[in-house]
């Protein structure tokens, strides 16, 4: 069993109102050795696939991007949820909704970081709903640059993200696919 | 002249209002070269320092703090600046004001994250007025934990942070300090 599958079943868990708890190892407190594992095998699942950047958003997203791009050796992008200072006025953006925060966010991304004819690979913690990758594609889209595919560390199977993306046509990755829970724990769905 | 001083000097500013713009290769666009150095260096900076996790706060320092600890080999936990259905109920948590965003956040950790007789080490990629830091200070003392030292990428010598801290005792390592800029360019303290 892979160092994820094995996280996910020794210290996560599915709980009421869809919501699936990794904060151990992933979104809060982060294991560095499942997040490199992710990182590697995010890498390999895109073997043979042209990446110049990796595009996430903040926050738990960030980790997961900076690990997988030490293996991609490209420089990694996050879209910001917040204004600062330090943000250049000239931004893509997009209204993102946050499920387990129940807001949405305008998120940005400084029309610097992302150019015509780069090939964007995006990657996330979680797909849901596919709000965030959707809003992210919508910025690759408007920069004129090339969709590489969206890399995930769990998909909620029991969520339309994904397949809503898989209808696309659009590569998309999941390392960890969980359909739901019965009396003998997590399903996962088989690869 | 390492890494990180090249890129500040070929992709770094500093501007009007104390702001340093490394947004390019640290805080929105993250160079992983740089970024492997940062974690490297830290490592480094902290040898002989018994360190059993690295403390940081969302968003920039989550690149920061991964790195590193794929160096010092422990676990990661960041401070939350937003509420989420995937946070427990029982947190530490302080007001912590954010310079570049000019607001107030109520940071939390789950108490479960942070154990007491623990050795934390505090990472982050700014260094301001020092809230930030005093900040995740607050949380370890308060959960009984050690405080190993703060590592940070930049420290804005203008401000009165870093001083804060050195006169707390505390073991401050900053891997670039900028006092300002005149019209040669970027003023780095020498180390």
């Amino acid at each position: 069993m892979n160092k994820l599958y094995k996280a996910i079943i020794e210290n996560g868990s599915v709980e009421d109102g869809n919501i699936i708890r990794v904060d151990s190892f992933l979104n809060h407190q982060i294991d560095v050795e499942v997040l490199d594992y992710v990182g590697q095998e995010l890498f390999k699942r895109f073997e043979g696939v042209k990446v110049d950047k990796i595009l996430t958003i903040e926050s738990s997203g960030i980790a997961i991007a900076v690990i997988a791009a030490r293996y991609f050796k490209v420089p990694v992008v996050f879209g910001k949820k917040t204004e600062s200072k330090n943000l250049d006025k000239d931004t893509y953006s997009e209204e993102i909704y946050s499920f387990t925060k129940d807001i949405y966010y305008n998120v940005k991304v400084s029309k610097k970081y992302l150019s015509q004819g780069e090939n964007i690979l995006i990657v996330d913690d979680f797909m849901a709903g596919g709000n965030a990758s959707l809003g992210l594609i919508a910025m690759v889209e408007a920069a004129g640059a090339k969709l590489a595919g969206v890399g995930i560390v769990i998909e909620k199977g029991f969520q339309a993200g994904g397949d809503i993306l898989r209808r696309k046509g659009i590569k998309l990755e999941s390392l960890a696919i969980i359909d739901g829970k019965n009396e003998e724990g997590i399903i996962f769905r088989p690869n």
